[in-house]
């Protein structure tokens, strides 16, 4: 039989025990599946930042594999607990706007609300899902249980309006959508609307940046530039330094680009 | 021959390589033993954190499961290494209180001072018993050794006294016993104490809060109040916050319930 | 077929998703390769930190590992992605210095500079070789793929100076070269330098420590005290606190000894 991976993906850091049950859960319904951690410190209650991390590793993943993703700041409201399946993969976690960019970007074959109480931990707590929900469902699905045993079938989700850049005159606007750990800038400007783009500059806070490099490392050590990032994305950076320190920015700050 | 799976639980962090060297001496004794992580980020020489986050999560592995778990002030001194059996699991690490919630809620099989240097590294240091001494028994044990090949019996080990919450007239006195990532309070009252209590109201602080929620999201966002945690302990939580800091509260600090 | 390990240490945190990426790349390639994580906390860009980390785990994983560790602040530059086969390991990142106390103490049996796009993703983006180029080439490699099929030969890789002691009269003088997550400072003088040693007298700042310890736990609690560390360079370390808070010690400080 081959080998399903799970990967893990949450808010809950690893220091209290909690990422532990979560992998012990899925051991002992599945043995032969393989846990991959890749976070467990998205900021406390961050969906949208964990939609990002989401988007930027999934489709790397084999075939089928089953991405477990729990950020969840209203676990046991009303928001469902879901399962997605595409073409690809399977994504299993609370139905928050997590799967945003998955929504966006891939076709969606079934989304299920789980709710088939078999598959849960007997007695599931009302605060921790992941272990008690999220965690069996995932572990069974990796052992072969066909989808639609889970629950029912659901014709959306929920989903971030993921803010997209605007066309201005002789320019765009965009805003700063996620802060990486290096402290570049990542935007919503994807890498084709500025494609055989001439002398462009950049304006962000105070600061006015002209022309797109390729490097980093072409970017002069502690000044910001502008590159497009792996996730092909416009990005502000500073070579070896951190450009939300240096501009001071957050999350949703504005981004504008003049093209002549 | 069925796989075995080995949990580390320390409070090394992971940036200075020496995790990894106690991976590389497991995997080379015992190929096949399945590492999972569990946690790194105990802080530093917090032997009772490191209890509490074993206790919420040993019990949900797979029969057979080896915990190991290093959180060392003492390493070197007298405290002596030791494997406990239970029924289901084995526990290696130094007897310093860090399997006292164990002690107290298994059955304890057997009890082994560990002092068979066949099973240590060679030339173990006298610094890092994680990576000489813990490691090699558990990836020895992981292959099949029995027990009393590594040491000798013995009939206790150390266990903190585990503050226990006392009856007052009316109600109860407790403390917090942990605060996890999310700022929650845990506290040592177990839920059983507070079944069909009506009329519950919490003291903790200067903060009065009356009743008990079922779900962190029934607390309004922002405001204080109190539910039974995944533990199956008395927690005090902030909706989408911190109780922590909204508290400025500690482990230890006094928490007490009166019912009505 | 025998399992092969992937270890992996890098500067990327994981809350971006960015080492997710990694791993899917490596699992998607070779299905059976085991990933084994040893830190993804080296402080960003710092390429010695992490030829430290690297020393302190590489030689205890079984023959035939694969250790893959980026810290790469010059991604993209003319800095060459290398491939570095020992008697018993691969060593596969960028040639920056990394791989320093790897090519001072180990037998190096080739260095390849990496360059056939064979094994590289497809259009690999210019910021995130990790993935792009680093990933693939590990992971063809735990398939069996010859190392000279991915590039040519190479007769050396960068390495730091990495700084010797001195021989003063009467004494030596070193420097620290690491400062750990418990605060302890690692000296770059070697235990062998200090057998057979009387009256050995340490000169750190403006403290003065007596004798050389053979466990933390014959320093007093919370006092300054000199041992030999798990990695067999003389350490100073406070029992159960922090050298480098008592100190404000930084890397690169020098540490004077007299022997009498």
């Amino acid at each position: 039989m081959k080998k399903k991976i799970i990967t893990l993906l949450t808010d809950f850091s690893t220091k209290d025990g909690y990422v532990g049950a979560v992998k012990g859960v899925i051991k002992r319904i599945s043995p032969q599946a393989e846990i991959v951690d890749v976070t467990h410190d998205i900021d406390s209650y961050d969906v949208l930042g964990a939609a990002f991390a989401l988007n930027n590793f999934y489709k790397y993943f084999p075939k089928g594999t089953i991405h477990l993703a729990v950020v969840d700041p209203g676990v046991g409201s009303l928001r469902q607990p879901i399962l997605i399946k595409t073409k690809d993969f399977f994504f299993v976690g609370p139905d928050n706007g997590i799967f945003s960019f998955i929504y966006q970007r891939e076709d969606i074959v079934d989304i299920i609300i789980i709710s088939n109480k078999k598959y849960f931990l007997a007695k599931p707590s009302s605060t921790f899902h992941a272990r008690d929900i999220f965690a069996p469902v995932a572990a069974y699905l990796s052992l072969g249980i066909k989808i639609d045993e889970f629950g029912s079938p659901a014709k959306e989700c929920v989903k971030f309006i993921i803010p997209q850049p605007e066309s201005k005159q002789k320019g765009l606007k965009g805003e700063i959508i996620h802060i990486d750990r290096f402290g570049n800038l990542i935007t919503n400007i994807p890498a084709d609307l500025l494609e055989n783009k001439k002398k462009t500059e950049i304006i962000v806070g105070k600061r006015r940046i002209k022309g797109i490099n390729r490097l980093y490392f072409e970017i002069k050590e502690q000044e910001l530039g502008a590159l497009i990032g792996s996730s092909n994305f416009l990005e502000l950076a500073v070579n070896q330094g951190s450009a939300q320190k240096l501009l001071k920015a957050k999350v949703g700050n504005p981004v504008r680009i003049n093209f002549e």
